[in-house]
């Protein structure tokens, strides 16, 4: 008999098998294409993942209104990807997205606008205006 | 009776106050401090983030092997917290680091070496050799 190929890793296999958690969901963390920054991190369910790729604008699943969302839709502030990635064990996303307008539901570029005052640690630094 | 001051929005509040899931996990994104890039994404618990904010070395919650990690404590390839952030809803956290080798147990610089090959979908492009 021959002897059966070892199956390659999920670090190491070609194939693209995004490893949903137990809600069926799995982070994706959006950078701009035009800077690398952080503009904001949101959940992916198998179908976001199919329309993300068959159309080239990110779609990601609302946890709290339980439906498919296509960034954008209602603000028009759309993200065209770029570049899609997965990470090492396949349970996270990267887009690298064209964003049109701010990223963030509350005007600002990015969601990621306020710094914890570390060693204090309980207050927070906007470094970003709406 | 005086009126009860609104309280801010969980957007708007210089209150830090992580909104953890139901397993008590918030995910964390590591960029780096150097060039801004996407290195990780990781999970923190309560304890993680105040061992975190004290130590000033990134902490993470693991998953599979259910303990508290202090990011290369065996690998040696550590980060150091430039800063901590957060996002717009708290249910997000953002550490700027300064990386000690790679991030990626796999060798690689980041966790994010495979480009989902769209619109095929289904293949994955290695950009990073190990």
């Amino acid at each position: 008999m021959m002897p059966r190929m070892a199956e390659k890793s999920i670090e190491e296999t070609e194939d693209f098998r995004p490893n949903f958690n137990a809600d069926g969901l799995v982070p994706a963390v959006a950078t701009s294409a035009a800077d690398g920054r952080l503009l904001m991190l949101a959940y992916m369910n198998e179908e976001a993942v199919r329309k993300t790729i068959e159309t080239g604008e990110a779609h990601y699943w609302s946890r709290s209104r339980k439906e498919l969302w296509r960034k954008g839709a209602t603000s028009g502030n759309r993200q065209r990807v770029v570049e899609m990635r997965t990470d090492c064990d396949q349970d996270a996303i990267q887009l690298i997205v064209e964003q049109t307008g701010p990223a963030c539901h509350t005007g600002r570029r990015s969601c990621f606008y306020r710094i914890v005052d570390t060693p204090a640690g309980a207050k927070l630094q906007f470094v970003e205006e709406i």
